[in-house]
């Protein structure tokens, strides 16, 4: 009898060419696919709860898989972990129902935009936070990113090349935040749109160069006009931060 | 009319055979002094304020070089920053008189040693921080690290392959502290012999581990016998801190 694995990582995205497998480039879900191999001999695929772009990180990422392995759901991580590369760690896993899914059943997420500000670089941290070197003011930017809560056509935060036809989303928490030298754009909704939360960063920054004013922002959503909004900030700022199912036993994986 | 230049700056040494030049492999210093011609036209030897191993990090590091080129002490840093790689980065820059020597005037110097305490890994610092998955008592190693404190001969915390006749120096302060899963043994001293700080590293995780006592330490110190102490930690966990001089201008440097 087949069982339903739910397995919640974190990894860091700067080796791959994002989550999801393809042809061309290594993915977290090409190696992921192989270590489940290696522990249950079994060529899974891996349901993630959300592609990630080549280069964006994920601090907690889940994915789902069907295996008829025995291995219990408390001995698969450090299975995993030990036929994992250093920058995948798998940190939980829990039996779901037969027809839970990953992608499906999340019921939102939050992501974390890490800004480094600083005239002068973190040699630390080239692929973890982006480096701005002109002063943020990120109270500015606190008030900016309040436009974005609320349900909105977020088409002018969409890149293309997305497939998706509905660009409506919910909002339900922006905010940034600074402590010392670490500027932190945080936002949490329902669902994203491709590159959304790298295009509303883009957007932020350029409020805070005077390319833009925060008032604006509601007029650029309205517009659903790419072209008015931001830049889309660099990949390697961009965490996929928490994930939410309405699940009851979701609260009881350790750090939650 | 030579100027002598004092230059902080910090470094990731992860890519590097250690700061000073050498043969094979590439160096911070051959780094720095790429970027000093580029910026200056001349080829000044750097004299660094230590030697650091391969791997290891430099939060804050010193060194001084002799130009006779006309670039500002205040315009030097951006224009190094320039022509460095990013896992290099120049923080400042002082004229010092004509004799001051980056080493020689050192006063002391403060190593912190990094371990991310934590059944799984952290994908995001495989370079940056040692990875201990068992449970370390910092309390019980802070103690132990008080043992280190006081003017002793450390031969027994020195590795093979050094040259130094004199292996008396003072530890002033010698503390492991605990952030969430970041437990870090941070020592200041006069002066550390090859490989001192990875040994007392590992010997604090020996004592973690009961292969050693807190209270062996003064005999494994007086014995001079490198085989009672601990391991040498791994370099990736070590960074040099702080670096002490009297000099009064020293005190007016940015960030001290």
């Amino acid at each position: 009898m087949a069982r339903n694995l739910l397995v919640r990582c974190s990894y860091c995205g700067t080796a791959y060419h994002g989550f999801q497998i393809q042809k061309n480039g290594d993915t977290v879900a090409a190696r992921l696919m192989e270590a489940i191999f290696q522990v249950t001999g079994e060529a899974s695929p891996t349901i993630g709860c959300s592609r990630t772009d080549a280069g964006v990180h994920a601090r907690e990422y889940f994915f789902n898989f069907h295996t008829g392995a025995k291995i219990s759901s408390e001995r698969l991580p450090a299975a995993l972990n030990a036929h994992l590369p250093y920058d995948i760690a798998v940190t939980a896993c829990r039996e779901v129902p037969e027809d839970f899914h990953a992608r499906y059943r999340a019921v939102g997420k939050e992501y974390c935009y890490f800004i480094h500000n600083s005239p002068v670089r973190d040699p630390f941290c080239e692929s973890l936070k982006y480096h701005y070197r002109y002063p943020l003011d990120e109270k500015l930017l606190d008030h900016a990113a309040k436009w974005f809560v609320g349900t909105h056509d977020f088409s002018a935060f969409c890149s293309a090349g997305s497939s998706v036809k509905d660009t409506v989303r919910t909002i339900t928490e922006a905010r940034v935040s600074r402590e010392g030298e670490l500027v932190l754009f945080t936002v949490r909704g329902t669902g994203f749109l491709y590159n959304m939360v790298r295009i509303m960063a883009g957007t932020l920054l350029g409020v805070a160069e005077g390319k833009l004013s925060a008032q604006e922002i509601p007029d650029i959503i309205n517009s659903c006009d790419r072209s008015r909004a931001g830049i889309t900030a660099p990949a390697h700022g961009l965490y996929l931060n928490r994930v939410f199912y309405t699940w009851e036993e979701f609260e009881t994986l350790p750090g939650r």
